[in-house]
């Protein structure tokens, strides 16, 4: 492509509405432009980024035997009643009443409109197993839309949905489906992780989701580099070691007169943090309506995770405790509260690594006092409850028992499920088996975020000068700069020659042929993430040579012009 | 493809709400399947069809110079107000309010999202031209959504925008357009013709309409052989001879008893209904409020065009006079009605071919009587007016004086317009010229309905068994049947061996590996349309032979095995 032919709208200035680098650089590298709150049009430039990343998607899918076909946005509401979530889905999808006053919704998702083609058009298990997806826009109306294209109102996602006669069936296309996701992310050039994870509201069994390593992603992740262990944080589970070491320290009151938390009392201890525990002060709501006084006890270094502590009886609805009820059970304001010498009505619940310690420093129960040498059994009751509620923290044995958890930060960009029979049996999605019985088809289903990958990428690599792309989803290979294109017959003309020799050995060039200042087209190529800069000058052909940059290089280096060619190919393919 | 990998749902029936051939086969040959009202599902089969016009689509825009981008489908109220189009779309556009009570519209056309970017990235005539297109799904709630895709309410749509800094530019991008259009119909191997278009309601100056052509289209079209020349039959303009031919008869009266229209007449006197007149009464309502009485005069065998009458002084919102208003004006029961003798307060207006008759018949305003040998200027005065106000039929002079007209029927699936400034003054999308001083742009806009063009060529192309798709369309190439895949191991062996090779060859070859019957095998690869089909049988390959037939053709005949990758490539490419 020749610049002048197309279309680039950089700009200098961030938008206003701009956190995320992302968001910052696809906007001014001309990729989006906002149309409206969580509304993005894709420019010519960010389009062609998109389109590389939907073409390794299908290509994969297709590989891995899923049909593609396409289905309607628009649904009408009478699918959705049927499955119940019309009135479950909430005002995040956007509903819409024709001309003639019938309900419809902008398809946030696609089991319903799946679900009944399936059951219409499958008879026999003979037909069994099929899969399809698409490649579509969907809506979802976000109450506050963010980052760009990562948290758009209308995005473009691929999704598939598998049906099967049986749990072994769904399984193996499951199984199948991690493995062309992982090929997707491969090819795309992404630092991912796949990490179990909850299903949620979607309902089923077996879940993965899919996440683009970036320091900005939103989610924990803990994975095992020994092992492929990964899970989101809030669920992966937190071991400790089985034993507890013997008693040596008696327990005596230290003098803590402002300090309140385990950084401070640790300090002035000259302490490791990992001796210390805190205590949680939290509310739960009993089966009969009264309400439970409970201490949750964690180490020092530890973060409490609160998924885990939803999960545990009674605290499904938990609260912290108010400083009123918190002086009212343990007779000491927060800040030195601890385990010891607590009443009965306190229900002490010990994290795994907690209830492992021995001569550890807590709060006395008694203003401006901690405690220190402290030991269960022998200066307090074993704790009432001994669970994993702590996040995991790098370093922490990994849960499979083969190796080490390390901590990174993910976008989740794909998500798999086991929906098992929730849509099937609730639409009638049946077929009959070799003994002509009427049996439910279980499901799956297979998300991918599209246009959220653009971002995600993006996230992951960039610097100072702009964006960073893998080579798969650069929306040019390289760009050619010509210095003086205009003035220069020389420069033009071999600038011409390698534009053209680059595409038709497959190599995808920009020529820079606005007559634009040499610092004007390297910073708008670094912005948009061009991977390679090729720079014809006068002085170097007089050499006849070319400089060469990738866009990470630190220096530039020269190439023979004869050998461009060559050389492109070997770096570029 | 292997059909076993595959999924096919042909339908023995037809659909209830299935008028058209296109619609019917359609469904029956599970191309699409019905979501809704006006909403289909793009089966796997459909998709396969409907992506490779959008591929060609792509392709020539690009080749054309086109820009590639995405816009939202959801588009914010505020910009249609800014055109007043909000108001005048009607509900035929769908309405929706987001969760913070904003309106939106799910977008029908692109024009003001388009022209919001143009106004907010360029600066400098030094941008101009640019031509942008997406392809994208649109909606528009037609009120009786019908004839399967060609009519649907959510459809896929190519639409491209031209922005320029005078008219000339925009001429020469028109006519680039007008070029890529011809070759994408071209390329898909349909009928079709470029017609002169009214802009109607879309505003603008010069139009052109492209048709499929079928004869089951909505559209009549006239076209002239030996010339370009081609508009809409509501549009084409009727040529008569100059010269009127001397009188030779006497004007008499004809007793016609029952005969009131010009058939009946010209059969009873054995003449040509070439020779006779008719009149319709028409009331046109003045500037004034008053109302006149106009009598039209039309060749016995033409038909009056509405759109051409409408245009007349007064006649702009006409309607025909009722049985109590001919007899007041011409004291005659309609059937008998002509323009002889008629008084001053009538207006007659004649049409072009009629001013150029003589010794006619028509109506002699007396019941039960007809007149003969009729000449204008000798038995009643010249007419008020002469205009073109009839259809032009076959065999008419072609308006560029280049031949005869033909006519045919055709179904739009295109459209370029040269909007002008209508929407960029509307929204204030101006540049600076060369002076610095700011002018309005002027826009061109560029539509192909590309889910409808599926419909259009199987209205095109079908016969009793199913569709006929051209080569460039259809979902495979070839279709391989063996007769007995899963018996016969030679068969197996020869067909698997078959499909390879074809792949490798790039033809597009589905294997009916299901082991149905061939009755089956073959009607199915009718119904849907696949141009080639190659039967293996352990007969034929006993002899070294495949049997090859092509969908239209009447008979099969048998292909050496060794050439049948050859033969092939040079009946399929």
């Amino acid at each position: 492509m020749r610049a002048s032919q197309f279309f680039f709208n950089t700009q200098k200035e961030a938008p206003n509405d701009a956190e995320l680098p992302s968001h910052i650089l696809m906007v001014r590298a001309g990729l989006i432009k906002r149309l409206g709150s969580g509304l993005y049009s894709w420019m010519p430039l960010g389009l062609r980024v998109l389109r590389k990343v939907e073409t390794i998607v299908r290509d994969e899918m297709n590989k891995a035997g899923a049909l593609e076909l396409l289905m309607p946005a628009v649904q009408p509401r009478e699918l959705w009643d049927e499955t119940g979530r019309w009135a479950v889905f909430g005002p995040q999808m956007l509903k819409i009443t024709d001309r003639h006053s019938r309900e419809f919704c902008f398809g946030p998702t696609h089991e319903e409109v799946i679900t009944d083609i399936a059951r219409s058009e499958v008879r026999s298990y003979k037909q069994l197993p099929l899969n399809f997806y698409q490649i579509q826009t969907k809506f979802r109306d976000e109450i506050r839309p963010r980052f760009g294209v990562m948290r758009a109102r209308e995005f473009m996602m691929k999704d598939a949905y598998s049906f099967h006669t049986d749990f072994a069936s769904l399984e193996t296309t499951y199984a199948n489906m991690y493995q062309a996701y992982s090929n997707v992310f491969n090819r795309l050039g992404l630092k991912f992780r796949a990490v179990k994870a909850d299903t949620g509201a979607i309902g089923g069994d077996g879940s993965h989701e899919f996440h683009v390593l970036a320091d900005s992603g939103e989610d924990g992740l803990a994975y095992c580099d020994t092992s492929d262990y990964a899970a989101n944080v809030e669920l992966a589970e937190a071991l400790a070691p089985n034993v507890r070491g013997a008693a040596t320290e008696v327990m005596r009151d230290v003098e803590t007169p402002k300090q309140t938390s385990c950084e401070e009392v640790a300090a002035l201890l000259n302490i490791g943090l990992d001796r210390t525990i805190k205590a949680m002060a939290l509310i739960a709501t009993l089966e009969d309506g009264s309400t439970q006084f409970n201490l949750l006890l964690i180490r020092g270094d530890h973060r409490m995770n609160e998924i885990k502590v939803n999960k545990l009886d009674g605290l499904h609805d938990f609260r912290f405790a108010t400083e009123e009820e918190v002086r009212e059970n343990l007779k000491c304001p927060p800040g030195f509260i601890g385990p010891v010498g607590v009443g009965a009505h306190v229900r002490v619940i010990a994290d795994r690594t907690v209830a492992a310690m021995s001569d550890f420093v807590c709060g006395a129960n008694k203003p401006k006092y901690h405690l220190s040498g402290v030991n269960f059994g022998r200066d307090l009751p074993e704790p009432s409850l001994v669970a994993d509620i702590r996040n995991v923290v790098e370093g922490d044995a990994s849960p499979d028992g083969k190796g080490i958890l390390s901590l990174c930060r993910g976008i989740e960009v794909g998500h798999i499920f086991q929906l098992r029979t929730k849509y099937s049996e609730a639409m009638n999605a049946t077929y009959l088996d070799e003994a002509s019985q009427t049996q439910v088809m279980e499901m799956g289903c297979y998300g991918i975020g599209v246009s959220r990958i653009v971002g995600a990428a993006i996230e992951q690599g960039n610097d100072a000068r702009g964006i960073i792309f893998p080579k798969s989803m650069a929306p040019f290979t390289v760009t050619i700069c010509p210095i003086g294109y205009d003035k220069s017959e020389a420069v033009s003309a071999a600038a011409n020659k390698i534009y053209a020799d680059l595409n038709a050995a497959g190599i995808e060039a920009l020529l820079d042929d606005r007559g634009e200042r040499p610092g004007v087209m390297f910073a708008e190529a670094d912005l948009m993430g061009i991977p390679h800069r090729l720079v014809i000058g006068e002085r170097g052909l007089a050499d006849g040579t070319v400089e060469y940059k990738g866009r990470t290089d630190a220096e530039a280096q020269m190439v023979a012009l004869k050998n461009v060619v060559e050389f492109m190919q070997k770096v570029a393919l």
